[in-house]
């Protein structure tokens, strides 16, 4: 079927030609760019699919986005069995959200934990005064997690069934990919790195437990990789 | 067990440090290194394992070894069924040597192949002349394949069950690390890109098969891997 993807404008251009190659030769398909800084996603999504007759899937707010990524926890866990711990990569709180109902109905006594970039985090303030904060568009290199809030639909999940929510430095998440790099082989991108940062700069006490992390997204331009690997 | 490691002295710094990391705690255990250039490793293998009453294990050329790296083609084919065709990454010839008997066991029909450095192509003279060809130090970035000639024990069964020896360049070599990164996400190293530069170069007429395709090793220092992935 057509799709229209609404996509910012500074996202990584080999996120963009990897979706403009999966729509190869849907007739209507098209990637519309914006400007996060400045227009607001939810509304030119809304105009464009009542333009046309579409269907919205958001970003992370649907209960069907939730539980497809929620998926996550749950081959993860059907693989490896018991965690003591789940760490998530955390924006607008899909994932986490979705793993933390996959993974609390397989194990009730798991710790999940949220992990944001320092530079927003949304989560952890909404989490702590018990409402949503919104937040100026955060600049931070984990460009999956500038989002300004969480969702209606994620919040209360995160909320109830989150144990906490921390921060990483972008300075913790380059240094994350390297290691990823070297020690793994995986080539990730800085927001898919949030929940491994936490780990290894042990933002949580978790000696001696049996710990899931979340690896989610590789979408990163190579020259910009390369200058991470290098430290610059 | 206490163990020396005989490595040639330009072998990327972190698969050092990787092999010492591993030795820590032994007590007897070191990294002795030599110029592959202008030294003899076998010999200098044997002296060592002579005065200090140690067991020599080649790098290729011992029948548990070339087993060893044959459970590569064992597992491929236990998870995903039959191939048609099986790429395999070829230096010294233990990985393919071990690979093709496996896979013959398994699938008496499949086509194996070896990919080994344009630069470095003693297995492919060897195979068109009937003996083991002995070649100088080949100027590769595959140095995992930078062997002079295969062994004794891996000659006669790559003779016997490889369909046939290619090669790839230096340049392909790392046209394939920007497309493995860029595309499945792993970090490998040059000489475990071979068979899969063979492939994206279709230097093999495999249309319509189902291809296996051995990645090798990851073992490629950041700043260097960096270079490559910026096509420097």
């Amino acid at each position: 079927m057509p799709s229209v993807l609404v996509m910012p404008r500074d996202a990584p251009a080999m996120k963009m030609a990897a979706a403009s190659d999966y729509q190869r030769g849907r007739a209507g398909s098209e990637i519309v760019l914006y400007d996060r800084m400045t227009e607001d996603r939810a509304a030119i999504c809304a105009r464009i699919a009542a333009e046309r007759g579409m269907t919205m899937v958001p970003p992370y707010d649907h209960a069907d986005v939730m539980a497809g990524q929620g998926t996550v926890a749950f081959e993860l866990i059907g693989q490896v069995g018991p965690l003591d711990a789940l760490l998530v990569c955390l924006g607008g709180g899909g994932l986490l959200s979705g793993c933390a109902v996959a993974a609390h109905y397989l194990l009730p006594d798991i710790a999940i934990y949220g992990v944001e970039p320092a530079a927003g985090n949304d989560v952890q303030q909404s989490v702590a005064s018990g409402h949503i904060v919104k937040i100026t568009v955060p600049q931070t290199i984990a460009d999956g997690a500038q989002t300004t809030s969480c969702g209606e639909l994620t919040f209360p999940v995160i909320k109830q069934l989150v144990r906490d929510v921390v921060t990483v430095t972008d300075d913790e998440l380059v240094e994350t990919m390297r290691v990823l790099a070297q020690r793994i082989k995986q080539v990730v991108e800085p927001t898919g790195c949030l929940a491994a940062a936490a780990l290894l700069t042990r933002k949580i006490d978790l000696r001696g437990q049996r710990v899931g992390v979340v690896l989610s997204g590789g979408n990163v331009d190579l020259p910009r990789y390369a200058r991470f690997l290098q430290g610059v």
